[in-house]
């Protein structure tokens, strides 16, 4: 992509009282300054300004319009935003003017690309930008939030550190060999030293799964036999945490999807049209549902109003192998009675969705089984597949590593694969792995002089 | 509505990558600044600052915060904008922190309320606001625009002090009616001033039936018989226009409805869906739909492919009285023969949907039928109910004061109706009249002296 051209959009959505259009890129200010009254090349940068836009002897507007200049932008780029009325008529003859005099439409995520481009945000935090406006509840806001920051940017700076030290020590082997006299690097050093950094990737790895439930929300399914009240116990749930958004105004949700947040990580229950149908459907249907909903869950509300057989109790332990299963009786109000001997599977919950009693202790219950590290944890999670994939392979070049020094390989065939692993990590932030940087690292750590 | 709290609000759309939240009050920039790192109280005004949102250590966002303070901002009060990230988490945590540390929600137009009771506009001037925002057209966008900038204002101010003139006038003459030389003030001037004011009034209020046209869109109907073409014209229009829109990313109609914009005048297709299904329906239903069309429409375009009787077009011309009747010869492309004797009863254009031959013509003559006043006119055109109503009740007031000149009643008999003209225009405005401003007037214009 050259970014040598100015590039407009639309920065907010349309049909509010107000609209941003943000332009970026060389003649940003010039372009700006014929749409907008008095703006001009020589406006200081980081000023705002009230002012007419025109077309011709046409007042468009009345807007506010900020001028920011190169590097000190988003982008890093001269930029003009000009927040103006969000009538589309004049969102659209805005954008229209401004392609008029030399703006570009802009591709999605170009604003940001090219803060990448300009050295303003790795890689990683560039896609966190689209993570956090996406972000709908406290836990992927939070690591969207962590990611942007340069948490993650910083750890993975850490660990290439590392991997240049451990490929400058061999770089120093090979250098060095032909000088008899000279001590070979230690290689209990060298292994320890790529332990260390596979378990962190590993670990970053690992996280992934725990980043995209937290990201996608973790899904739960309720099963149970037909009239248990499972679509009672949904309704219930979904019923007291709709409100929170609904009470600020102009706040819509775009997709009506049956999830609760509780502690600010998002539940999802799935496939649950179809379990609410299972009341009105024979009860192999509703089997074959449930078990369909089994498979996705991470979590399995089991509900039961009655004493389950030792079959039912064995078959539904099998079918959640890997799962967290809380068995729930249903309906207190009906049956006050527990069935205890279901209690040596699971603790079991007792709950009336009609009354409410036991529903908050089920929500906590739903919150613990789903394990989740401490959202203030300084822990990165891994919440991207690209991050995901690369740190998989580096993880795979490190096992070759290690592999390579169990087989006592030569250091020559060992550099291969943490160049490797250095840049599958440089994936993820984008950034340039040079030989020359390579080299630079031998001299800076070991000092050989002379 | 007191003003001295402080009030909050989103005032984009959610869902794009930018909100912009607004708060105005006196302790807007205060609570701001508890919100946003950085910002004090001694910020100083119409500046744009670079900073994070924070919840106690929490970081909520990057944003870029603008700071106005009172009386230059568009409330009048102290005011600060965020423009941050678009994320429905986001906005709705930032609107909660700014309600726990003081601000309210604002009531829908709160903002702009605040700003006409702080004097930055008047009524009609808000009101245009809440016009512009909703523009959809070159045609609506510009007479909101024309009224926020104060055009019907202006004229509403000249034709107050007319009035006041007017009033003083009679005013004088109650005064010194007991000084039996002085000279009575000429009722012939008087009369004649009323009549132009009138005039003046009438001829906004006239104005009034184009600006609904223009802010709605004019109503269009498309009749004739089965078979003849209608939905296949309907489809030829609409198909034209919709790109222009489309081709902006990010833009979608909230509502599909049946319109066309010709030199920015939006046409408005009545009944359609009706008049589409007469094709499967017997051709009494057809003839009713068809009737109802034409009763609701400004513009009637009359589809034939073959001759109509004289009773035909006498029956037509008889229903579309009051109304811009469009004879169409459609289907060239299969009957190029014009059926010439209808051509008295008015020009005939000839068209084919399907190739789109005279489709521009007939657009033309579309937009001509409407006779809109052409939109770069100084004149003001009358688009809110409630001026028109303020204007009809001076109207009525004015032809009372001309009424009882006509009878010569005496100066205080007239003045009633002449203050009752004054508030009414004042109503529209929102301006207070206040008799010592009547009395202001008379020292100031005539200078009586001594």
């Amino acid at each position: 992509m050259s970014n040598s051209d100015t590039i407009c959009a639309l920065a907010t959505a349309p049909g509010g009282a107000l609209g941003i259009i943000r332009i970026s890129g060389p003649n940003a200010v010039g372009i700006a300054g014929s749409v907008c009254c008095g703006i001009t090349a020589t406006t200081p940068a980081n000023t705002i300004h009230f002012t007419r836009l025109i077309d011709g002897n046409e007042v468009v507007d009345e807007a506010m319009v900020s001028v920011f200049k190169a590097p000190h932008s988003y982008t890093g780029e001269d930029s003009v935003e000009i927040s103006c009325h969000g009538s589309r008529y004049i969102l659209n003859k805005v954008l229209e003017l401004l392609i008029q005099k030399g703006c570009r439409m802009a591709q999605p995520g170009e604003f940001t690309k090219r803060a990448y481009l300009n050295g303003k945000m790795d890689l990683s935090q560039a896609e966190a930008v689209a993570d956090l406006i996406a972000s709908t509840n406290r836990a992927s806001h939070q690591m969207a939030m962590s990611q942007l920051r340069g948490h993650f940017s910083s750890e993975l700076k850490v660990l290439r550190e590392q991997l240049l030290k451990l490929t400058s020590l061999l770089e120093l082997e090979l250098d060095f060999s032909d000088h008899e006299d000279l001590e070979f690097a230690d290689r209990t050093e060298l292994k320890a030293l790529s332990e260390s950094i596979d378990n962190h990737i590993t670990r970053l790895a690992r996280s992934f799964e725990n980043g995209q439930a937290l990201k996608q929300g973790i899904p739960v399914a309720i099963v149970g036999k037909t009239n248990v009240g499972k679509s009672t116990l949904l309704n219930r749930l979904l019923h007291e945490d709709r409100a929170i958004v609904s009470d600020i105004h102009g706040t819509t949700r775009d997709t009506i999807e049956d999830t609760i947040d509780l502690h600010g990580v998002t539940f999802r229950f799935i496939d649950t049209a179809g379990i609410r149908q299972t009341t009105d459907q024979i009860e192999q249907i509703g089997i074959d549902r449930t078990y369909q909903a089994i498979d996705k869950a991470r979590i399995v509300l089991w509900l039961i109003d009655e004493l389950p057989s030792k079959e039912e109790i064995q078959d539904m332990t099998a079918r959640t192998q890997g799962r967290t299963l809380l068995p729930i009786h249903t309906k207190t109000d009906l049956r006050p009675q527990c069935c205890d001997h279901i209690a040596a599977l699971a603790p079991v919950l007792s709950i009336s969705a009609k009354t409410g009693q036991g529903i908050a202790q089920l929500e906590e219950a739903i919150y613990h089984s789903a394990n989740i590290p401490t959202l203030t944890d300084a822990d990165t999670i891994v919440t991207n597949a690209r991050h995901y994939d690369a740190l998989q392979r580096a993880h795979a070049s490190l096992q070759r590593v290690l592999d390579g020094m169990a087989q006592r390989l030569s250091g020559d065939l060992l550099a291969e694969d943490l160049r490797l692993a250095l840049d599958q990590l440089a994936e993820i932030t984008g950034t340039k792995i040079t030989p020359n940087e390579v080299l630079g690292n031998i001299f800076r750590h070991f000092c050989v002089g002379k």
